[in-house]
Parts: structure tokens; sequence; C-alpha cells
């Protein structure tokens, strides 16, 4: 990885990184609104040749940008999207893989003051339609692979990446860059306005919620400041960071990452998909120090065949769902070291920590990975977490806030509030009146705090399980069972027992070793995690019932999908029921 | 340094880190006033029992308080200042040397929603006296060491610190806080009310101006925040990071570093004075990570008998001053690596960091240090800086501001603005809008822009050198004599000369064996100097005279003081004149 990077389109000598302000803006000389656009501009300022943007997957090979390029680039594309007559609070939407152009978007559609949409490209085309409609986005940015989701679109203005960031090869998005280039050289960064109000809107992001229909979270110019700053703090990007873009940027914004490693002067490596050789091919030769995924995509990477001890440590930050003691110990023997962190689209990505104690290091490993696998304590610039029950139960009108004792049992819903937390579900005051019951808003995950005063995640109330009187955490069961040498992953359902109530489920991948050793007899591996089960887990929460698949169904961002093995589960039952 | 550290008075089992709002508050669930207080409430929710302030002067020995014990302690002071009769925006004066006294201070009257007025110690009874009227303080907390300076105060509280840090000794600072420990313990953080402004003011500094009567320099609770995270972020605090007081707390908070360390968990280690055996010391047995000081200061650092290569690098901050070549190198020497900034009281400290390039480690060290003594580029959370000339030039009125080339040559003077700009000099609206005209602060301190955009300061205009119509900078003449081999610190200020109008004169400190050698031969030191200052300096800025002294005249904070030499200059010249 070059620190330094030049190409053809230097920007001029005397260039201020400084943006005017709307004319009718009057500061105090000691307030300026907090707009996460800025970190770029110091960036090309401080480090105008290094290298920020590299990308070997563009369509006719690798283009690299340094800050000072990239910053023209984005500056071209703020002033296209003004020429487009986008407004300030216009939403444009994104539809892209990990690339220049997503990364381009994150940063000049705030330049041009409007709002950022980013849209899942794995959506279906109706729910592509459905979110178009519901932001109301005035203009689409879209990459070439993902098109036929919006073709057919009419009434809004699309411009078509092809991915080459290159000049004159007919690429739309780059003609559409020229437009504004002009104009740009001409008036440079001072021409473009700062958005006065630190409390505008900055980015839409669609929850991919696994009923009904997405809600757009409304992000603001001041959180996602305070956010990104969080993230680049919490782990430590500088200079000497490479960023590898694992996490697709669509969503949350990419946890504020976007802003994060132009906070912290760090390059961004993109990869338009996820490719575990490729993963590891940059993981040897690129310099990468960070990368953010999901357990499920952390398994790929420390199961792939290029995987091996690396020279120089990475840092992983991990979401989504809590690491198990195996996954830890894998990611560790490689030299990456795990960040676990916690967080909602409702809360620009991360919002707490698990932040280790020296201790740690002298439990067994598995202790540690139950200490770790907590969601921990609120993030460097997040307001604190909070664990609680409301009084009265189910009220819908006004209702208190009471916290759970610290002593690691009882249950309660995992709250917060503060300067990264969304803004609003936009244009649905009752889902955000719901969300934000009591003056907090309401996470929807019940966890206990610990003794330690730290937070733990025990389900999503509808993952808990009721067996026999007695509530089972599917959670905690999992990162139990996920500890038997076999098992790759696992998912816990509850399932009906006409005794019980309920009764646990367990969905297992195996190892593809252990696969091969099970093949020709199941119900070894059924007996061996049985007794494993019962050295570890309570009569009730032990599971009645295991079935071994080849992949578990997951959403497009990576997390299990539990109701899709709930109705496996209604769908077996039914058929039995009519045997 | 240990990392947890325990005393008698453990906080109640479910203590809440979260204060109260005052009634009429009614924020939106994503707003939370920016408010350095809350950093040390997450340090106690997190770490409870790690180090925070290690105090080994106390009067009776060592003390040592745990982020929780220390929280704690801060309530109390909390509770007590409202007790006494504090409300709201009141001025709080603080008189104390670098010592848990002081440190309480910056936290506990921010939580009580009071301003902070730390006083220099240094200063005469009478300067005391009219900062104590000027900011109206409605109560003291003095150290016992410099309760003369309060003494014959009648109509001001004064509560004295014996600084033991222990109940039950007489000490009346401990048992002002045992008036609030009854009252917190009762009613805890959420007792208290967290600032719902987060513009108002934070902490009133004064400035020791070297003529004229001390400014106000009022800061906000927002400014004070995003300071401290900037200091954390750029000079990577953390957990593991231990802190050692040789930076004056009273000096601008301390460069808002009482809340970097608790926005990043490090520890803090306290000497009363600068004692150059006990810097050592904690260098060498309490883990020290990170300290600030004054070129001046680190001089005595690397020259003490008991310097040596260390095994742990330690991060150096450097302000006040340019480091010379032979500094760094000689910091370098011992593992100290350092990170220079540059700053005033109206910026909170630091708002600008020279960010170091890796083309900088294949130049010769005396070509590094030159580059490193730039002020470079604006920090994390600042607004740009920029070198500007104002049109019309000397206007009172409304005026603009210019711009200067990136042409390393065209003199402008530094100004910035943004969030990490004081709010006003307080009760002095005349000399407030003088500091902000065209809508920035000006720094009075001149500079360049070099073609790398980096901002390198020339001199104070006061500072500047004007011989044979050339315009000199001091500055530069100093950084050049200081790499003579036998100079340890050099100032030069201009002295009238018939022919030249000015000429440079130099006041030199001799390292301790140049001065042996030279002891008998006076001559022989200027000659050298002569040639060195030839080969390096065009003729109208050598030095046409040179005085060799024991010490340079400084300020209570480091700074050396021109205005004195000057003075002692004119005091020649007209003894001269009489002859």
């Amino acid at each position: 990885m070059k620190f330094h990077a030049t190409t053809a389109s230097i920007p001029p000598q005397n260039a201020f990184y400084r943006m005017g302000f709307p004319k009718e803006t009057n500061l105090p000389v000691n307030i300026i609104p907090l707009n996460p656009i800025v970190f770029l501009l110091r960036a090309a300022q401080i480090y105008p040749n290094k290298l920020a943007i590299s990308h070997p997957d563009a369509a006719k090979g690798l283009v690299e940008y340094s800050f000072a390029v990239w910053a023209q680039r984005v500056q071209n594309l703020a002033y296209a999207l003004k020429m487009s007559g986008i407004q300030p609070g216009d939403r444009v939407a994104v539809i892209s893989p990990n690339c220049p152009l997503i990364a381009d978007s994150h940063q000049a559609i705030l330049a041009a003051r409007a709002v950022i949409t980013p849209i899942n490209y794995r959506l279906k085309k109706a729910e592509v339609q459905y979110i178009l409609e519901h932001s109301g986005s005035k203009l689409i940015l879209v990459d070439h692979e993902f098109l036929t989701l919006v073709e057919g679109t009419t009434n809004i203005p699309i411009i078509v990446s092809k991915d080459t960031g290159r000049d004159n090869v007919g690429d739309p998005y780059e003609d559409f860059l020229d437009k504004g280039r002009a104009f740009s050289q001409e008036r440079g960064w001072l021409g473009l306005e700062l958005e006065p109000d630190e409390n505008a809107n900055a980015s839409l992001c669609y929850t991919s919620g696994t009923t009904g229909r997405p809600k757009g979270v409304m992000s603001t110019c001041r959180g996602s400041y305070l956010a990104a700053v969080a993230n680049a703090f919490e782990t430590k990007l500088d200079k000497d960071s490479v960023y590898l873009w694992t996490l697709p940027m669509f969503h949350a914004c990419g946890w504020t990452y976007p802003w994060a490693t132009t906070f912290g002067f760090a390059a961004q490596v993109f990869i338009r998909s996820i490719r575990y050789p490729d993963i590891w091919h940059h993981f040897l030769n690129s310099g990468v120090t960070h990368y953010c995924a999901a357990p499920t995509v952390q398994i790929g990477i420390v199961n792939a065949t290029e995987a091996r001890r690396l020279d120089n440590p990475i840092t992983a930050i991990i979401a989504g769902a809590a690491p198990t003691a195996h996954l830890i110990g894998e990611l560790e023997k490689k030299s990456i070291n795990v960040t676990h962190v916690y967080g909602l689209t409702e809360t620009y990505g991360p919002f707490t920590r698990s932040y280790p104690h020296p201790y740690w290091s002298t439990v067994s490993l598995e202790e540690r990975a139950k200490l770790f696998a907590r969601q921990g304590h609120s993030f460097a610039t997040a307001d604190e977490v909070r664990v609680v029950y409301q009084i009265p139960p189910d009220h819908t009108g006004p209702v208190e806030l009471v916290d759970v004792p610290a002593d690691g049992k009882t249950l309660g819903e995992i709250v917060t509030r503060g300067n990264i937390v969304m803004k609003e579900y936009y244009r649905d005051p009752e889902a955000t009146a719901k969300a934000f019951r009591g003056g907090y808003f309401a996470s929807g995950d019940l966890a206990v705090r610990h003794l330690d005063r730290s937070v733990a995640i025990l389900d999503r109330s509808k993952d808990l399980l009721i067996s026999g009187g007695e509530n089972a955490s599917t959670l905690a069961i999992e990162q139990e069972l996920a500890t038997h040498p076999d098992v790759l992953e696992v998912a816990v359902v509850a399932r009906p027992h006409p005794k019980w109530g309920e009764r646990a489920m367990a969905f297992v991948v195996l190892h593809l070793d252990s696969a091969k050793k099970y093949e020709e007899d199941v119900i070894k591996f059924a007996e061996s995690l049985a007794k494993h089960a019962k050295e570890r887990l309570p009569g009730f929460a032990r599971p009645e019932w295991v079935e071994i698949v080849q992949e578990l169904p997951k959403t497009s961002t990576g997390k299990i999908q539990k109701n899709v093995l709930r109705e496996r589960v209604r769908e077996k039952d039914k058929e039995k029921a009519r045997l």
C-alpha cells in the first residue's frame, strides 16, 4: 500500500479546503456546525498526496486516489448534484456495492447539503421501489450491476456508474463528475456551502426489518460527526491505518466508517463483494489494519484456505451478533484482534462496546469469550446505555423507565438516548413516538446488567423461549452450543412442546471435517452435543431437537433469520400433525 | 503503576453514572449537551477500580484514587459547592499546584454547573486580587501553600486544602467534601444536573499578558468537550496511558487534559512542582506515557542527571515555542517522541499540530526539526487555521480577511474560528470585538503558509525586527542559532542601530560544559557563533550583539519574556548615551 498516490488531476496549487456558508448564516466566532464532511477537507489539506482510496476491483483495473484528488472528485460530484437541481434537504439515493461511487456519495451529498439514502442492493425490486418512493428521492446514483433494480423508474433522474474511475471511457458517472468539474475548478470548496444547522438531516437508511415495511432511519450531521469521531477513537484509526471495506457501506452508512476513516486520515480499500481469497490477499499484501464484519463473515475469514497467522496484527470490529469463544480463538490465532461492538441502524451503528479488563488475560478463552460477548458499555460519544423496564408495562402513553439492578439476572430492555441516536423514523411519527417512549430509544433487545455494570443481551424479546415456566435465552444457549468442537455456527429457536410449553431446537452448521466425520452417523453427533449441553446448561435450556444444516438463512446484512427457522419448525409441526 | 486501586470509600453497588437535568429541560431524544464532565462518569462506570489519580506529593504520603472513588469525591465536591450557595454560572476560583484539589475542581465545578476560574499561583497578590474581583468569584478553593495570596479577602468564602487527601486529619477541604458526602450518598449523580446548554460558560482563565491587565478567557462546555476529545485523539490517550502533570493545570485548564485524560480513561500522576529528579523517577517507575511541557521544561528534562534512554517510549506534547533540532534530537535519544502543537488560552490550548510525513525520516535531523517546528495544520476538531491580512489594514470597523498565498514567504496573521475558540473576553466587549475582527479570532502571531499548506509562525508582530528595510523574524534567527553545538537556549530581540534601524541582539544560555570552556574567552564563543550565523543567515538577520546569560527571563508559564530583554537593551542604550 503506497502512502503517496498521484494521478493526472491534481487540484490547483492554492486550493482552499474551507467551505462557504449560505448567505443568511451568522454564526458566532466560536461555533462551527458539526459535520463530518470537514474531515475529508482536513485530510486533503494535511495529507494531500496520501493514499485515500484503493479500488482494485474497478472495471478497467486498479484505481487509486490521493486525498487531494479524491476531495476534488467529491467536490465535482457536489457541484454536479447542485447543477442537477438538488436542493438542501433533498434525498439522493445510492445503490452501489463497496466502491468509490458510494464512498464519494457519503461525502459529496453532504457537501451539497442533501441527504444520502443508501439502498441495500440485495433487496427485491419492489422493495427498492418502495424506498425510492417513501424517501422521495430526487436523484439516483446506481452501479451498473444493479441497474435492473431501478429500470423503469421514469420520474427520477438516474446516473449510472460503470465503476471505471476513469475519464472519457463512456462512464456516465464520470461524465456527471465532469459536469461539476468545470464549475468546481472555478469556485472551489468556498463555492459550496457547509450546512449551517448541525441538526439538519444527513442520511436516511432503511432497516431491513424481518417483518413489515422497512423503516427509514433519519440521522443528523451532528450525530454522524460524533459517531464517526467515536469509531475512529475506539478503534484507533490514524494515518497509518488501512481500512478494508467488508461491511456493506449501505448498511447504516457503514457504521459511519466513511467518515471515521477520513477523520483518522486512513486509507480505504474496496472490494465489490465478499470473496475470502481477496480478503486474505489484502490482509497479506495491502497493509490492512482494520475491518468491520458480522460473525458470519468472520467465520468465513478464519475458515478460508488462505488463512494463516499474520505478521502485522489486524483489528476486527465485530457486531451483529456476539462472537463465540471458538471464533475469537480462531481469529486470535491469525493475529486478528477483536473489538466487539453493538448497535443498530437507529444508533449510527455501534453505540456500545465490550471494554476489556486486564484480568481477562488470566481466565480461560471460553470464560474470556463470555465476558467479551457482552455488549459492555456505552461508546465514547454515546450517552449512558440503560437496561430498563417500563411502568406501566405495555403502556403507549407516558411511561416511567426503571433501571434493572446490576445483578446479572433481572431482564430489561436496552434503551439509550443522546447524540448518536437517530432523529426519527422518516415520515412515520407513530413509529418514532413508539420507539422514543419514555424519552429514550428502545432497542427491542432484552438484556441484563452484570455486577461489573456491563450490559449483556440475552435475547430479542421474540427470541426468548419459555420452557416449563422458565425464561431461557436462545442466545445464551447458542453461546454454549457453539463451544462444541464440531460446531461452526448454530441458531436456536423455540419450538412448541406438549409438556414444557416450549423447548429449544438447534440448527447446526458443522465444520467441514466434522460434517464428513458424522456423515454416516448423525445420531452420534446429536449425542455428543446433548452431552455437551448437559454439562453446561440447565435442563429447561437444553435443546430437545437438533438439525444439521448446510447453512443458516441470513438477511442481506448477514443476520441469522430466526423467523425463517421458526417458520420451518411450524411447517414441520403442521406436517406432523397431518400424519 | 497499578491498574487497579482500592480505598475505603467504595461507592454504593448500584450507583448510577448518569446526571439529572434541570426541571424545565426538554431535550429531543437525539441531543445530549456536550459537556466534558460525562467522561469521568463513563470512566467510573466502565473502569471503576482502575487507577485514576496518583499523588505521591500528598502532605501525608501517597494518595491514590480509582475512577469510582474519584468520581465519588467529585460528586461530594459538587454537592458541597451547591450547598455553599453556588448557582449555575457562578465563578469558583481555584489556586492550586498540580494536585487532586485542582483536578477535582475541573470536574466538580462543571458538575455544579458553575465556572472554574483557575488562577496562576505565581502571580503577585495584587494580580490575584484583581482576578478575583474581575471574575466576581463566589468561592475560593486554595492550596495551603498559596494561602497568602488570598489572605485578607473577607468578602469571598475560602476553603483551604492541606492536600492530605485523607479524612479526619483536620484538612478543611476534606471536611468540605464531607459536607457534600452525606447528601451525595443519598441522591447520587442523578441528583446533580447536567448543564442543559452546551454553550454555557465552563472555564475562565486569565492570560498572563506581558503588558496591561490580564484578560479573562471564557470557554464553553461544548468547546471544552471537543478540545478534550481532539487532544485525546491526537495523542492517543487510552486506558493504558499514564499522564504526568508537568504543565500547570491552571494554564488554559491544562490544555483540556483534565478531561482528555478522563475521555481516554488514562491515569494522572501529580507533582506539585517541576523537580527533574522526580520527573525522571516517574518516567522510570510510574509507567508514564504522556506529558505536556514548554521547550524550557523539556530542556531541563533532557539535561537532568537522571536522564537516560527509556525502555518504553513516552509521548511529549510540546508547545509555547517551537522545539529546536538539538532539543528534538536529545529527546529522541531518550525515547521521548515529540508531538509539536500550537495554541493559546483563547483556543483551549492546542489548536494546530505539526503532522509528520513519512519522508521526514529521510532528511537530516536539522531539516526535520525545521519541518517539525512549523505550527502545521488545524487540530482534529478545530476549524481551518488561516494566515491572512486584512483589508483595509489597521481598520477597526468591518474588514475583509484575505488568505496569503501558500508561498512560504508572504507574511500574514494566524486566525481561526470554530468550536475550539473562546466565547469571549469576560466583561470586556471591546477587547472581544477587537480579537474577533472579521469573524475570526486573531492570534497576534505572524506566519507564512508553506507550499505544503502547513503554517509556520515567523514572529509575534512585536517580535519582528526591521533591519535595513528587511523584515527579519527573531524566531527564525533563534532557530538557526540554536543549532550551534554550545547553545542551550537563545532569545533574540531587535535593538536600535544607527545605520540599519534595527539589528538582532542574541541572549544565549550555554550548555554547562560549554560555559566552562568559554569562561576565560567569551570572544571566542562570539566568533564561533558569528561564523555559524554567517553560514546560515542573510546579512540583515545576523546578530550584531551577543550576550551570555545564566538564564533567560520567563513568565510563570515558561514563556521567554522578550519584553524584559528589550527593556534591558533599552536601559543599556540609555546608559551608553549618558556616557
